[in-house]
């Protein structure tokens, strides 16, 4: 397990045996134990994933190949990697691991690859879509604590697909952001926009990560849904998704990413709500009450889950900044 | 375990708990069992690393951002994921588990991330390197089989550093190859070449994985060595490399190559030998005989060695093409 002494072996005549206590020994070096615990775990799963499979030369080298061309398919507005994390359900463990979320709380979902930093901060009631072929869909949101309370003043980003199922990050002629936007929830802990209604779509599969879904013999299609990113101080961030209901690709999603209640009906605007919002009668009603977690409350749960983990695992290990490393006392 | 039929569970509501055991069913769909049971170890052990570290979305977006950047560094002369592996240790270990030697065949060594494939073919006897700063090292050397039979034919790929520790394709404004070469072995099996003494040198610290040694308090250097690739029809391939003696990082290689049989001592050029090769008189001398296996021979010590592996690792497998899969039958 870790050390933080400085003492190495003589790493010399090392063998399929003894390579891996000593690799993890030279990564024991570092004053962090956090990173040095990483490092053991890593070293000790990568060397078995080896042993157990007797990992050919041929094989090796053909996942280095692949991993050079995920990196090299990664640009400012793709990410590959993401994508591999995805398809792997490692992104959707992740989140669940880091952002346990308590009874009543809205659950997370998959951040996916197409999150930009560059959307437009728009008023509420604005409409975050340019793509006149969508269908029209009204949503109308809140954002509260695990009590019910309002809260405003949070930070939502929104992101969704066009008509076509594509992101606006996915056009080469792309010079500005659509179908995404950033809004601020008001008083009463409410925001409201007008969007169009998102389309079931295949992930980027022109990459290696593509490929390898082929070669799996997997589909790469992701349910329709629309992404919801909120942030504020005091609150945990809640990266989520909601899912139109009764969707092909519902209990499919190439990215693991579906929860039940995560998947909503959409209702019909009635002549109230389209004089109230402007919008026409009969478009999609999104309605929607997002229910977010503090600081504290997830804090208190990760830790909770984290040391019961721990023990069920056998590991001996204590929390720093609410992170295991091992507990050598 | 890995599976045939394409049966797939509905993804939904996954859990810390019953994540792993989905994506792998998803991921049994294909018809190369092989490939299946690699996914099927892969993905186990990556979830059980966020499991058993609880890892961080800081974390995870700490590691996909280092793996683009590897990926990134990576250019037709420089391989950023090998030096990753090699650092980790996981090169040596596949090499070790794909390439095990009989008894008194020479053992092997890292690939590393400069071998090239535009290295001239040279005549026996000739100056592999352009290094007037290099010490002049005459190198003697010969191929046999097991047995101690001559093999003819062998083509030797081999290649150093210069005399300040760097390979050609470390300069950016290289042109042609220098300090590498191929040669075909002779009848008695022999090839000779004249060559420099090569030298200890850091291995590219400019990049990410650079930085991983930095973080864990690691040196990045290699003990002087000269690197040499055979190949023949019939012959198990052979990467290797030999070490001079006395080096200081002899003992802790920052890739875990060294192996004591690897070890030699430099001796000096006499006045025959002087006078037979065309070097001076006292220049380093280097001999060595290389003894390689059969291709049969190494792939009956492969099996036997998986087998056994396997079977402490109390995993039931069969092999197919010398490759574990899981035995269902």
């Amino acid at each position: 397990m870790a050390s933080t002494t400085n003492h190495t072996p003589p790493l010399l005549d090392l063998t399929i045996d003894n390579i891996t206590e000593n690799v993890v020994r030279i990564n024991s070096q570092s004053s962090n134990a956090r990173l040095n615990y990483l490092m053991e775990r890593l070293v000790t799963h990568v060397h078995d994933f080896a042993r157990e499979t007797r990992l050919s030369t041929h094989e090796w080298m053909a996942t280095i190949e692949f991993l050079t061309k995920t990196g090299q398919m990664c640009t400012d507005v793709r990410q590959e990697f993401i994508l591999l994390s995805d398809i792997l359900g490692l992104s959707m463990l992740v989140d669940s691991i880091d952002h346990p979320k308590p009874p009543n709380c809205t659950e997370g979902s998959v951040l996916g690859p197409f999150h930009t930093g560059d959307a437009p901060h728009l008023p509420i009631g604005s409409s975050m879509s340019t793509d006149a072929a969508g269908e029209p869909m009204l949503a109308l949101c809140t954002v509260s604590d695990s009590s019910g309370r309002p809260i405003s003043g949070v930070k939502v980003d929104i992101w969704e697909t066009d008509s076509s199922g594509h992101y606006d990050v996915q056009y080469e002629s792309r010079e500005s952001p659509s179908e995404r936007c950033v809004m601020t929830s008001d008083v009463d802990g409410g925001f409201w926009f007008k969007a169009i209604k998102p389309v079931s779509y295949p992930i980027p599969d022109d990459g290696p990560v593509g490929k390898l879904l082929q070669l799996l013999n997997r589909h790469c299609w992701r349910p329709s849904h629309m992404h919801f990113m909120f942030e504020k101080q005091g609150l945990d961030p809640l990266i989520t998704t909601l899912f139109i209901r009764g969707d092909k690709y519902e209990t499919s999603d190439v990215v693991f990413g579906v929860k039940s209640s995560l998947i909503i009906d959409l209702g019909k605007v009635d002549e109230e709500t389209a004089a109230k919002y402007g919008v026409p009668v009969g478009a999609l009603l999104l309605k929607h009450k997002f229910v977010l977690a503090s600081t504290e409350e997830t804090e208190k749960l990760r830790d909770k889950n984290a040391m019961e983990a721990m023990e069920r695992l056998g590991l001996k290990t204590k929390l720093i900044d609410h992170l295991p490393v091992p507990d050598l006392d």
